[in-house]
């Protein structure tokens, strides 16, 4: 597959001199080794991505990518479309747990309306960039042409080029999203539809059999794209394109990325798909309740920081898990080594 | 069994209106029910425990209990105890993880030396309550005489009785007390030794067998402690039974009280086997790499925030989660409901 010219090169992290040293530091902290686990795992991201022994987090940025899908008009969701103009709107008016949870740990918020179907009044935290106003229903056509998918990407490269700091988070709101993630699932994983497809924010058994005979039909309709970029198009939603352009310019410029969670999660697999050395850039925040989200994971052998039976969206999970990102870098930063503060090594130790 | 007449008396936090109202306050901020997931029975229990729709945690306090263990002469810790006096004084120093933590999240740090097996010079944030220099080693005799329990219980009722604020989290250092911590959670859960005793901060597989060996026999030689203080007395450490005296205090007061790892999880065993509507004050913080562990949460029906692979103890997976406590109070407090926010509710509300 040749990578379509317009996307920005992303270099993998690999220097092992490097990681050596940062092994070395986290090793002969004052505790056991490996006793901090995941925290652990994240120092050493944290140094590699940042190409140093002292990371440091600066002014982190929450983007929520916000559209609707045409599938929504099958009822694969418990809410009407209507939802997300007015979740946008209560995001903007301060009173969504994403404003929460962005206010309690300083984060910049910007919700970005990457094809809602209404008209958004202009706001200060509010950036337009409407492809169209939701995507084509993906059991009758592709959800988008390849010139929107590019045109959604490009947006999403154009957002994070331009913001502040070295950390970014990434989130969403779109009714009928947890099906374009099961669809991209189902096809980059090889996930059979039955296992990717959960109740999205609470479906009821009646309800989750009708969205499974739904996304199989659809997932038929579109048998015939293999390429990310084509199953993205075919299967995608405007946000999840957009945050896929995101992802990709914030992993070029060596930034962290706070993956949220199951839609985030899609947008991190067809990254992956395209240009697999992104994923030394993402740090996996929760894993939801939504079921294709654990496999999502496990597909991409990754770990979450947490499992706290989240699913909401909107980048929550990415923002609850940030304070262990802070205390990662702070344990590598801070603590002591048993050098500098005379401590006994293990009994064993030279056994 | 009677109740030690200077416990303090703890009322269950039950109080039905009051529930319903927080229950409805949290189905109707702007996400589906159930969406925040175990933040929404943190928010519960938070206003349960202050008798308030709007939760509000102030001055948060760390203690960090110390104390050694005659069976460390037994070989079952990979750290020889030297090492617990040379942690104390990396916490007083500011070098250790926890310190580290707790700088992050502004919580004021004390160090308990409930037992530490050295003399402590004199520090501002030490608090000098050594019962004895360790406890004996209990494969020869009870780790401790039941004065000296009900001694450790008295101090940190006292500790906790002098704090400020509402939110208290509990931590512990002392070289070989995840043994301890197994022989309380085999005798008072039932738990065979084999499933109670891991691999501490790190036995290798023969040092694993020996630990298993030497508890088995030093269970052997409790085996007719039945009652909770006398289990805590044969079988205890001094900072495990200082920490239960402190969480059955702080219960009494209405704090809400954040539970560490496998040491602290062995505190808030006892404690729940005395009085058990201490747990409606309990917040389990992490689920820790120790083995033990696992089947102790297990017991007590209780559900962690964290599960980090962590094994360090001190007090770390209390502060970790320590944010996760707070945004569960800001949801609560400062989301927008479905009514203020003017959005709709399911497709197929009313059905």
């Amino acid at each position: 597959m040749l990578l379509p010219a317009f996307l920005p090169a992303i270099e993998p992290v690999t220097d092992l001199p490097l990681e050596a040293r940062l092994r070395h530091k986290i090793d002969h902290k004052t505790k056991p080794v490996g006793a901090l686990g995941l925290l652990e795992d994240l120092a050493l991201q944290l140094g590699m991505i940042q190409r140093s022994e002292t990371p440091s987090l600066q002014a982190p940025q929450m983007v929520v990518f916000a559209a609707d899908h045409g599938i929504a008009a099958e009822g694969v969701s418990a809410y009407p479309q209507a939802v997300t103009v007015q979740m946008v709107a209560n995001m903007l008016a301060g009173g969504a747990a994403i404003n929460v949870f962005a206010r309690q740990h300083g984060f910049t918020l910007h919700v970005v309306d990457a094809g809602v179907a209404a008209e958004l009044p202009a706001h200060p935290q509010l950036l337009q960039r409407k492809i169209a106003p939701g995507t084509q229903n993906m059991c009758k056509s592709p959800a988008m042409t390849r010139e929107q998918a590019h045109a959604a990407l490009q947006a999403g490269m154009d957002i994070v080029q331009d913001l502040p700091g070295n950390v970014v988070a990434f989130g969403e709101m779109g009714i009928a999203n947890t099906s374009s993630a099961a669809l991209l699932l189902a096809r980059l994983a090889g996930t059979p539809i039955e296992d990717a497809t959960g109740r999205g924010t609470g479906l009821n058994d009646q309800q989750l059999m009708r969205k499974r005979e739904v996304l199989t039909h659809a997932s038929l309709r579109h048998q015939h794209a293999v390429e990310p970029l084509d199953i993205l198009a075919a299967m995608g939603g405007f946000e999840i394109a957009m945050m896929l352009g995101a992802m990709l310019q914030a992993a070029s410029q060596r930034r962290v990325v706070l993956v949220d969670g199951f839609i985030a999660g899609a947008s991190a697999l067809v990254a992956h798909a395209l240009v697999p050395q992104v994923q030394d850039y993402l740090v996996f925040c929760h894993r939801s309740a939504e079921r294709g989200h654990r496999l999502l994971l496990a597909h991409l052998k990754a770990k979450a920081l947490l499992d706290l039976d989240l699913r909401l969206g909107e980048g929550t999970g990415a923002l609850l898990a940030w304070p262990l990102v802070q205390s990662a870098a702070r344990f590598l930063n801070e603590m002591a080594s048993f050098e500098s503060a005379g401590i006994s090594g293990k009994s064993d130790k030279g056994d």
